[in-house]
């Protein structure tokens, strides 16, 4: 799925606008097909344990008013994209969206954002070149790195070699919008460790965890953007080194872990390039939660209505998941992480995390 | 306001647990009087031109069950304060409250992280010490700069000097929790520009902004978080940089402007400490949507309401405000800082920021 250049890319790009070119040369009707984005299209792939898409498809066809405006759109886009990656620069999914305004046909103008954002998506699909790769960034990342990793990161002002707690404040390494622009140098790591929220990614480098245990701590920000699952899994499958999750416990951080484990269904297209199927759990279980009588709050319906949902869940039909699941409906509880503060704040390090990672042999 | 050491804060709040001893000792009901802190007990100090505290105070006082309950909290939460900057450690306002269910007098702990957390903040008023003097961290800050500046940074495993251009990836310095952890060692800026939103910051870092015009780029993330307003005052203060705080054109970024330059109500113990009364605004005008025809948004009627209230905010009871509000009402319209990308993704750098820059003379 991944290019390597922007002139890949780009070449990609063009040739999706000489298939429409094609189809004006020889008398048909323009049209694109892409994968049905519905929840009913997407199947969970036993043999690589991501989402993909199924087998039905949709066109997008010139012989309405509304497909051709979809298809002259399509055109525009590709265009401003395919200049972009000829300068090399870059843009967000929200200056494409104003950009439009500045088009010379006004049919090709976007209405709002959800159209040009759905776009991009197409054309990713239908290219197999991700938006890093057409250069458009997000709107926030921001999320960080801390551990014994040597790294290159290509910037538009050179080349720049850091590494992540020799050369990095408290703060630690930010990741960039694209991490393919790093190159992985040196390393002294045992495994990565993703970890929820700040207060507990602030914990884990204050106690100094990374340092004792050799430990890559990448802050997944609640639901982890892009970027930031796009370099857990190549430290897993570059570095090989074994991924797992520390999350709260509770059902919405459940599926944090399994979006970076499996992919989500919005960018099921990018499974392959984001998720990392071997990532273990190593969040608060509701078996932890009666073992070490933590801190809970009540679950409230809706939390009881997503672990249902998640018992139904081919990527939870495991032993483990269910059985967790039903114990958290029976005690009706759930904890967050830095409940395990109740037991002094060097519990998670010295003894959770510790035994934890032994018994699931990662120690 | 500010203390220097661990040592000093730590003997503020001793100090504050001896005088309840010293009322014991005279036979006193012990109690603690703090300013009342409600928005009608909040002046806008014309002199320092922050938001200060009224006249008014509440005293706590052992007299009444409750009352005693909360200096009984108080207290454990002083001694688990000093302890910790003893022990020169710290920890996250979530941590404290779920640490206080480890307390062995279950008078003491918390019934919910609102009650620690507005114990903390009464605690900074009444020590005069800050909540990072404290040693105590917000959950989520991550915050970024970028610029011509070198600066040493304190940490846990020794100092890291690190220049903000040079040293750094694309994603920029990460600005620690307690940026008074810093010091500048050298910098060629001329001034810093506050930013919004995370794309307007990406696009001034892609275009060369800081690198072309000598500029300090500080990322606010929406409504700033108290490290990024700490280190903004310090590079005005301590570097004599002119502050500009650029954001989208509508009634909420004017608040961003507003808790930067002046403070806001939830902090105004802190005002001296984190605003910027000389930050200029430069984000999007109600002026700049007319003259350069943006792509807009209507007002909702939350705008509409907000942008009155602001007409009777002493902050913003200038000539320029009055205007720019009531030109924007009359419109009916709001703008984001991206929609100049309608005018070429070159246009806020090549045009757009240096004509503003230089009708503020501060180019």
């Amino acid at each position: 799925m991944s290019t390597d250049t922007p002139h890949d890319a780009r070449e990609q790009l063009i040739e999706l606008a000489a298939e429409f070119y094609d189809q004006f040369a020889d008398g048909d009707v323009p049209e694109m097909s892409i994968p049905t984005r519905t929840k009913s299209n997407i199947e969970y792939d036993e043999d690589s344990q991501v989402w993909v898409y199924g087998d039905r498809t949709s066109t997008r066809s010139a012989n309405s008013v509304r497909g051709a405006r979809k298809l002259l759109k399509a055109i525009y886009t590709i265009d401003f994209l395919a200049d972009q990656l000829g300068e090399d620069r870059s843009s967000t999914l929200r200056e494409l969206y104003y950009l439009s305004e500045s088009w010379d046909n006004e049919e090709a103008q976007f209405n709002d954002q959800d159209e040009s954002n759905q776009l991009v998506e197409d054309l990713e699909i239908v290219s197999s070149v991700t938006r890093e790769d057409f250069h458009m960034r997000p709107e926030e990342s921001g999320a960080t790195l801390m551990g014994p990793l040597e790294l290159r990161e290509q910037t538009r002002r050179g080349e720049r070699v850091i590494h992540c707690q020799e050369d990095v404040g408290e703060g630690g390494y930010q990741i960039p919008n694209n991490p393919d622009t790093i190159e992985f140098l040196d390393n002294d790591a045992d495994f990565v460790l993703a970890v929820e929220t700040g207060g507990m990614r602030d914990r884990l480098v204050e106690n100094g965890f990374d340092e004792e245990y050799n430990v890559i701590i990448v802050h997944l920000k609640g639901q982890p953007a892009r970027a930031t699952r796009r370099i857990t899994k190549r430290l897993h499958d570059e570095l090989d080194l074994p991924v797992t999750v520390f999350t709260d416990g509770d059902p919405w951080s459940y599926r944090i872990y399994g979006s970076v484990a499996y992919g989500s269904i919005k960018s099921a297209h990018l499974s392959e390039y984001l998720a990392t199927p071997e990532a273990q759990f190593i969040g608060i279980q509701p078996t932890d939660i009666v073992e070490y009588d933590l801190p809970t709050d009540p679950l409230s319906d809706s939390d009881v209505n997503a672990l249902e949902n998640e018992l139904e869940d081919p990527r939870f039909q495991t032993d483990y998941w269910t059985e967790q699941i039903e114990l958290q409906l029976e005690i009706g509880k759930k904890a967050e992480q830095q409940a395990l503060a109740s037991r002094g704040l060097d519990f998670v390090t010295d003894t959770y995390l510790p035994e934890r990672l032994a018994a699931m042999d990662v120690l």
